[in-house]
């Protein structure tokens, strides 16, 4: 069979550029395709390149994608070190990991030259832009370098430019892809901006107009509503609520009536036009994301196609054209070569369902969603001491104690356990009493997790998709050893380490979290909750717009307010160390932390800044989500977020994309090798 | 024709309580029904009883239901009156006022009893509960009267029971749909509530551990997280964000990690358990609504198609049933007797559309649809000057002038003076050139509206479906009355009402939303806003919740807070009135005003709790109310929420409900009057 099968297979042509089929990588939608496809358009189309073949896995092999996100976590990192530093290093130190990050990617566009036609690489403006950030970056450095060794003043400006290498490396593609469906949303979304805006001006006129001859005073005396720009900055705060119902009490203690003002202006700008400004940017989004999986699922399908063209064979005359099992097996074991026999031939009986040796077109296709599914394997072994001790583990008193290790009451007497628990945790622990019933209830759940390994297969038990099993142990086991820590060091010296007391509290609260799993309907919840996880995962690599803001912020307002410890005794320590705070109010609430000194405290300003002053737009990006999120929960089976799309929107699709003649709409798709087939 | 039909139609058997199609008042779906569905059933199963129908018209008179509206308002308003009172009014006028608005209740509710048989009536909670409210107000009534003729102490808790008039009449259907849908909601929400209070528990407990023996002080120098309960609360009002970053500064001034801490519950908590929140209450409610209409639509098919099988007639052997368009003008004419002639001719050449002269089962079923449609009759008449001096319209200046009010540059040119107009309004009014240009913009104004009346027919200019005419022809003539009388005023005196002056600056702002509708763009939006604002309106009537706890408020909280005018020399001044405020932010804040002694007092600080400590599930559900208000809007042709509300599923129902035989689910609707036809 393979011999035939290579023969089948061997393209007309051998010129390289011609062949774009390999991988998808540039253009806005061929660099979603995943990898799978990428890897099935490598075996129909470059069969014969065997190094160029071998090239291609490694650049995909899960190790190399690894380093890549070291290396730019490390480079990432490096803010913690550099000038304003959380822990300073010496310039040479740091700049030297940079260079090695740096040469590291450089190694890897390298590499991922190697494996694609040229005139590709040269198109994919994320390739561009990787190879203008290293080298920006290495200019900078050669600058900042040279600057600081004879004494000027430098700024490290390429740091802004870190982190859109984690946006633009091929495994970045869900960022990209969320990223882009924003930048087409704006248009739509900026018309309802422009008529908000438009709103609050306007309100603004009439304040001026309404207020601003009345000669009402604010709670610090100051005049009200007199200045329009003033007026507008207030309201624009009102619309985030941030500043009511301040904003409004002189008007309402002068008259009533002016609060119609107020409530009108909540009404109309914080609630309808925020609303519909949510409904908008949620609607758009959903938009342009259903019609990224749609190409996406489109040109995957295409591909399968045309794959399929190339493997099958005609069985009789008249026949529909079919793929054989040994050909189907053999074109797995290229994509795939680490799938067990079981699983292939697992997959081979979903396809073929009526046990005929070959499958149609419809079935061959679905072999890119096949091989993402993931296969729990459950081996139904003996328990070990079953082995060892037969005797022991089928006796009546064993058989009962595994009998009652399965049934609820074990259950309800260790939620009883931990309810009590809870209560001693709320106590004092340095009451003697409470600090020795921990090690009651240390013993007792050491117990439960013994008597359950005796009772379940320990391979079973700490099977991977075993969530909570893992949980417990890992729990228990770190609490043993830190209260036995903990202990060793009070008895030898009297000393107690802060840390160690700090992580013993938390493993002790954390214990807690069990109770849930014993309630059904908060596990569904928790469960749907970890389920969602990676796609809210996801969005949390908006973390970059973050670091560029830290960035930004760090260059221009570093030293600008200082803390002064808590005993210190400076007398800046009441203006944090900055004479235009005196008196506001900023400094009386002790806010002296919230700096820009640091990349951390940076993040946490910024942190502040999102929670606090409730922008709303930025918060409502996440929340509508993680409602997609839930959405996508609801599509069960898949794993990686790219299955879950597709499943989202397979529906739409399933009756028109299996006509082989049809291109796919977007022209990037369109491989010229196909004519000469 | 329509002797026949009377003879065809006449029922078997005349008994009154067999029939219970006429109203569908009472239990849980079939009070929705809509009006026109009843009155068609109304006119097949009683035909006979002509004052019955009389009766039954003229409790659905609309004049009869805004009378309804008008006394649930007054009684409402009484709430102004009462002590403790915005203007106090004598206890025996406010008696009398509601003593009447309670009679026209009991008028109502006898009329109610009239038109529906017996046992129904009494099986409607609707109608117990608007019994029950009555009663209880007549005996709180007599009990506070008797009370105070005393000079005891007595409190008037019936107050609370009035909105739930508002939700019981027949009129608040869409009130009670969403009611309903939130109770049926409610179990899954609760899982998730307790799952976020434990999260908080948790959190709280974990607080306590990590901070309570570590010695901080808050701002105020009180200590710092060592109350369990006070950790609760305030971690509790973290989740709304009101109190961050304050509550977080202690532990971030003593060690950077903490915050990890605050972060961790912050993205939990905020972010992912409200979301969450947020997804299971939208999703719950889409899919009760969704059910709730699902049953209304199939309710109302299968009345009609009842009606169908009673009116029909078979034409020919084998022939499909039909019904002739004498009988169906008969039905249209008792059903709407103000329909014109020409709309009932369009609404038959709609359903009738071959010109057959009768029509199938599938397009009489659209008759309840097709009436709900709002016919806007455009007539295309001559201008009147044409028809009164024909050679001055007619002239080449005329026509001219008219040409130039219908090009864009009119607009553009308008705009500008819009934009003009808006610096001037910004300027200050007592410069005598801004205070004489203000003549020229009104100037400019009605010249604008004259020479759009001189191109365009009066009568259609002014045409019902014109918002823009009616608003700008409105403002302008309100803002010239305006300024002439503040002139006249102020020339005769040198007096200047504040007042008029207040309403002539409002209009003159409200102007420049003019502006808007130049921009196509943005008058789609308005005009988006102003076709789903009868939706958000519905949900206005929410308002009742406000009622209840003001009335609530005001019994508890009455003369607790004082607010004192700002010349007030008082010494109380300062802690307004309530030496338990002393030295508090509420009083530092001057936020005295925000008390509960009247009814519109209350209504305010009700509303500032919404907004300003974001009571983010009031906020949600009142936001998803919006998003879902704009779906509606996509399905345009109707004009009632429950025209609209059938049409976002009716798609679902197409096919399934055609069916004469199939009862619907809900054994409501199954009259028994059918199995004796």
């Amino acid at each position: 069979g393979q011999r035939k099968m290579s023969e089948t297979e061997k393209p007309k042509g051998h010129t390289l550029p011609k062949d774009e089929g390999l991988t998808n990588g540039g253009n806005n939608v061929s660099s979603n395709v995943s990898d799978e496809l990428t890897e099935v358009g490598c075996i129909v189309y470059y069969k014969i390149c065997k190094i160029f073949h071998r090239l291609y896995l490694l650049y995909n092999h899960w190790f190399m994608q690894m380093l890549v996100y070291v290396f730019i976590i490390i480079n990432l990192a490096l803010a913690l070190f550099e000038d304003p530093a959380v822990v300073p290093l010496p310039i040479w130190a740091t700049s030297t990991i940079e260079i090695i990050c740096l040469s590291a990617f450089t190694v890897r566009m390298v590499h991922y030259a190697k494996v694609i036609p040229r005139d590709k690489f040269w198109k994919d403006p994320k390739n561009i832009c990787i190879i203008v950030i290293v080298t920006l970056s290495f200019i900078d450095l050669t600058i900042y370098g040279a600057l600081k060794a004879t004494g000027y003043f430098a700024i490290r400006w390429s740091r802004v430019l870190r982190p859109l290498l984690l946006v633009n490396v091929t495994e970045g593609r869900q960022l990209r892809r969320a990223f882009r469906s924003i930048r087409n949303a704006l248009p739509q979304i900026s018309y309802v901006f422009f008529l908000f805006m438009f709103s609050v001006l306007v309100f603004s006129l009439m304040a001026l107009k309404l207020f601003g001859k009345r000669g009402l005073l604010t709670i610090d005396g100051s005049p009200y509503f007199t200045n329009y720009l003033d007026i507008v900055f207030d309201l624009y705060v009102l619309v985030t609520t941030a500043n009511s119902p301040d904003v409004m009490m002189p008007a309402y203690n002068y008259s009533v009536f002016f609060t119609v003002f107020f409530i009108l202006y909540i009404v109309i700008n914080t609630y309808t036009f925020m609303s519909f400004f949510l409904a908008v940017v949620y609607n758009n989004y959903k938009k342009y994301l259903k019609e990224e999986v749609r190409q996406l699922v489109k040109a995957r399908r295409f591909k399968m196609c045309r794959a399929f063209s190339l493997l099958q064979e005609t069985r009789g005359e008249g026949g529909e054209p079919v793929v054989t099992q040994a050909k189907w097996n053999h074109l797995v074991k290229l994509v795939k070569p680490n799938i067990s026999i079981a699983h292939r031939e697992l997959l081979w009986s979903v396809l073929d369902d009526q046990n005929k040796g070959h499958i149609g077109k419809i079935a061959f296709v679905q072999l890119a969603d096949l091989l993402s599914i993931q296969v729990i394997t459950v081996k139904s072994q003996p328990h070990p001491i079953q082995i060892c001790f037969p005797s022991v583990y089928n006796s009546s008193v064993s058989r009962f104690i595994r009998y009652m290790v399965r049934t609820r009451v074990f259950v309800y007497v260790y939620d009883l356990i931990i309810l009590v628990n809870a209560v001693f945790i709320g106590l004092d622990e340095e009451n003697p009493v409470v600090s020795n019933a921990e090690w009651g209830f240390l013993a007792l759940y050491m117990l439960e997790i013994i008597l359950k390994l005796y009772a379940t297969e320990p391979r079973a038990f700490f099977a991977r998709h075993h969530f909570w099993n893992w949980f417990d142990t890992i729990i228990i086991v770190s609490a043993l050893f830190g209260t036995i820590i903990n202990s060793a060091l009070k008895h030898s010296g009297g000393y107690t380490s802060r840390q160690i007391l700090d992580i013993v509290f938390i493993l002790r609260v954390v214990r807690l979290i069990r109770l849930v799993d014993s309630i059904k309907r908060f596990r569904a919840i928790i469960n749907t909750l970890i389920k969602i996880g990676p796609t809210i995962l996801t969005f949390g690599q908006l973390i970059v717009v973050y670091y560029i803001f830290a960035m930004v912020g760090m260059e221009l307002f570093k030293g600008k307010v200082q803390f002064f410890e808590p005993n210190s005794t400076s007398p800046d320590q009441e203006y944090c160390g900055n004479p235009l705070l005196k008196g506001t109010t900023f400094a009386k609430l002790n806010y002296c932390k919230n700096n820009f000194n640091n990349v951390v405290s940076s993040f946490i300003v910024l942190l502040e800044l999102t929670v606090v002053n409730q922008w709303h737009d930025i918060l409502h990006k996440y929340r509508s989500k993680l409602i997609k999120g839930l959405l996508l929960f609801y599509f069960p089976g898949s794993r990686t977020v790219d299955g879950l799309l597709q499943r989202m929107f397979e529906t739409d699709l399933r009756h028109e994309d299996f006509n082989e003649e049809e291109e796919p709409e977007n022209i990037n798709f369109s491989n010229p090798v196909f004519d000469s087939v």
